[in-house]
């Protein structure tokens, strides 16, 4: 039972003496610490096997009303009952009634599935719990490391600073003020928006929604973003993005930033970002790239062609908590400029004054470099999982999520009762069963996801709706994609069939 | 030895039989398993170990040269060196040379300690590895609950709805937007702050500098705050925010939201809180309270009467990982107005629309009430900690820190060496070497640390530097603090006599 304890007496090498009345939320004895350590390793084996057993389990399951009813009825917990009974409930309630992303056929979202490695590197993060503010410690060290590893990846030169994040949302927020820092021509964060000629920041109708809710947050509104229009294929029109430049100049906007994506949501695709950065560059704006997922396909030979000057980014953001394939939440920006990152976030406490020795030496680099003061040890999973098992074995698993869904949209070309909605550039695959309107697309996929044989996700694509595969699944097989198609058949068949009984 | 691995084709009990050619991170084979499940009880046991053996160690050592350089020039790891491998370089370049905030002697800034429950639960949460935008899935549920108990343990009413959060920072940034949005008179999210009139937001020169951090994020710049002085106790000075407010009017701001801090980082002061309290509903103001760490303890009925007012707040910021002593990252916002909470932050998007059945249903609740899209499941360790040890278990541990704080001001005043800088109000005391100055009082600190004594911080009070204590270690006992202060005595007697050597 593992309560609130008294420290014991006896076996204490320590210098301090310890006085009985006080407590702690360790455990109290050596015999409470082996308890608690044997039901630690009893919870390792209960996940290992929970994860060791994924495929051979549905890929979601309806929670029971008895369970949300436990679930959302319980008091606050006042007294504890003990780790092994919380543990039961855990057992019990939460873990049979996962989201998901971890099954070897869900392909829903951008959703990486994580690795029993990343998961054991999460517990020891936990254990010894550093405060990744910055100061004179490894684990600072190590989240340094792990950003120069990123930076030399993503092609990025040295002098780039970089920030691990929970993720792209705050990864290309991060990006994002720090462009609107250095463009916008006066002191913005002494004066505010109000000063000065009002800023614009340009995006896509692809862009993912991300941005409207930074420029909300950033207090430039939706008002200043401008969204440009898309090709055929989902890229940025570039000549629309050069007359609304002009255009917002004429009106006396600002313009400062160009956030383009390496990887849309919707489709995968990306924008020309070599052209974009010689906008940039011309036009003095900061150039963004928002390479959520795309991007690390960047670290890939053979698809690097395909998001060629992404290197050439102002600031770049993009998750390992998705194709990096870790467990949530880790994210990354990476700064060009390092210099200009610091000036966008730096700020000075009298409580956090830095010394230039001890554990206050180096300062809070971290903390100047984003918005949040304290951080956990997100970088550990990534610096062991490169570490065992190698940065090459991620980009084999990226060109493989590529290559299986190629396979995919081959599978859909050749049956006459599917159809691809999108063209395929990485990983993404938006199709249709053919002859089903919108509502009977939907229904396909509900009944996919709560049958448990697979979860894609849906979205709308030029005002129809599809089912969209992205796939950055470690898990998954070719023999998955085909128990996808067959299942999108039958279950289209099943829908039609309901619809017009007769015919 | 775990690098990217076939999968293996014997003993799946799955309809999919798998290619030889593929890869996947987990291990591949049922002896690759075996042999990273056996890796994974060593490193729970290690870091058991660590944990338990923590009292004996010191509470930080310096990073010697050749670990500093293994961390700082090892290039990108493109193969892997297999997880036992990466397992014992964290052994032996990162684990010891950790940030110090697990120890005994550690009350530097405001950092809580972890514990091996949390830390179990970290692993579950990561194996499990949810998304946490909302949806269907227990995982949702269990955060659902965590937030509810927090909002009755706040005294928050029915209606309230929150967030887990990074920490204090992103908390108080989210309960502020909310705030924002809510006052601001206009559709801040579509016009932006070049449009109504100009924001003005109060606090106090004690105020976290979160809240500049956060000015400049939102657009308002440092001159859309007010900076409000305080009095002997370092309190909001109330007259002067009265005047303050009603000049802003007369001038032509749009005053919207007071932050007043329960528990201030500097001295552990709380702003009169019923009376700011009173005076935003006088003046249709937002209520935010930055409750970081000193909203903890209002779970405490003998500490509860000097944060009194604080369940009056429109919004409510804390750290579940401070004075609620979890691993990091977990802090939380609570907001009285679940509408207003949700209208701040919800976007639609075409590819995260929401089904009514499935595991879509109940859309991207928590997204909604944030920035964020993807978030992990911070809530597991929460849940677990309550569930197993208990809301009074963490209750009784802030008193014992609020005890072992004013013991330790008795020891300070006992010593006619050494001297208060300010009053105890809760966990926080700043105090002095007398008669030493303030590069000799630094002096003393950084002694302390290096030798892994113990971990106080610094503050400056009143133009003058201060030692700092803040107390949220659940594993201080009386006799630390004993520790410490004789510590501080002998050291401070060292630094004197070296700076006088014949006196």
């Amino acid at each position: 039972m593992v309560k609130a304890m008294d420290h014991h007496q006896a076996g204490d090498g320590g210098g301090v003496s310890l006085s009985e009345a006080e407590k702690t939320l360790d455990p109290a004895t050596e015999r409470e610490w082996a308890e608690l350590r044997g039901l630690g390793h009893r919870m390792l084996d209960g996940i290992f096997d929970y994860m060791q057993g994924l495929k051979d389990t549905p890929a979601w399951r309806e929670i029971p009303a008895e369970t949300r009813s436990a679930l959302g009825q319980e008091p606050v917990p006042r007294s504890g009952q003990g780790a092994e009974a919380a543990y039961e409930s855990f057992l019990r309630d939460v873990l049979p009634y996962n989201s998901g992303n971890v099954h070897p056929r869900f392909w829903g979202w951008v959703q990486g599935g994580g690795t029993p490695l990343a998961m054991l590197s999460d517990m020891l993060a936990s254990g010894m719990n550093p405060h990744m503010a910055g100061f004179n410690a490894a684990p600072t060290l190590v989240e340094e490391q792990v950003l120069r590893w990123m930076a030399e990846l993503m092609g990025m030169p040295a002098g780039t600073t970089g920030l691990l994040t929970s993720g792209g949302s705050m990864a290309n927020l991060l990006g994002l003020a720090v462009g609107r820092h250095a463009c916008a021509g006066f002191d913005l964060r002494e004066q505010g928006l109000r000063y000065g000629q009002p800023l614009r920041v340009y995006g896509s109708t692809e862009t993912h929604s991300w941005l409207k809710k930074a420029m909300d947050l950033m207090g430039m509104g939706t008002a200043g973003l401008r969204v440009v229009g898309v090709d055929f294929q989902y890229r940025m029109n570039l000549s629309e993005l050069r007359a609304a430049i002009l255009e917002d100049r004429a009106a006396g906007y600002r313009p400062v930033c160009v956030v383009a994506t390496a990887g849309t949501v919707n489709t995968g695709t990306t924008d020309d970002l070599e052209a974009i950065a010689d906008l940039c560059a011309e036009e003095q704006l900061w150039f963004h790239v928002d390479g959520a997922f795309g991007a690390l396909a960047y670290w890939s030979e053979s698809l690097r062609p395909a998001i060629s000057g992404m290197e050439r980014a102002d600031s770049l953001a993009f998750d390992l908590h998705k194709w990096g394939y870790m467990p949530f939440e880790v994210g990354a920006v990476l700064v060009r400029d390092g210099k200009k990152h610091r000036e966008a976030f730096a700020t000075g406490a009298s409580y956090l004054t830095a010394m230039d020795r001890g554990p206050m030496a180096g300062g809070l680099r971290f903390a100047e470099r984003g918005f949040e003061l304290t951080r956990g040890f997100k970088a550990l999973k990534v610096w062991m999982t490169l570490k065992a098992q190698g940065a090459d074995a991620i980009t084999q698993l990226i060109e493989q999520n590529v290559e299986q869904a190629r396979y995919f949209a081959s599978l859909v070309e050749a049956s006459p009762e599917l159809e691809l909605a999108a063209e395929v550039p990485l990983n993404v695959v938006c199709f249709r069963y053919r002859g089903a309107d919108d509502a009977q697309n939907q229904e396909i996929l509900v009944r996919l996801q709560e049958r448990g044989i697979a979860i894609p996700s849906g979205t709308t694509l030029a005002g129809r709706f599809a089912l969209r595969v992205a796939n950055v699944n470690h898990r998954s097989r070719r023999e998955d994609f085909d128990v996808l198609a067959k299942a999108v058949v039958k279950i289209g068949r099943e829908v039609m069939q309901e619809a017009a009984p007769d015919r």
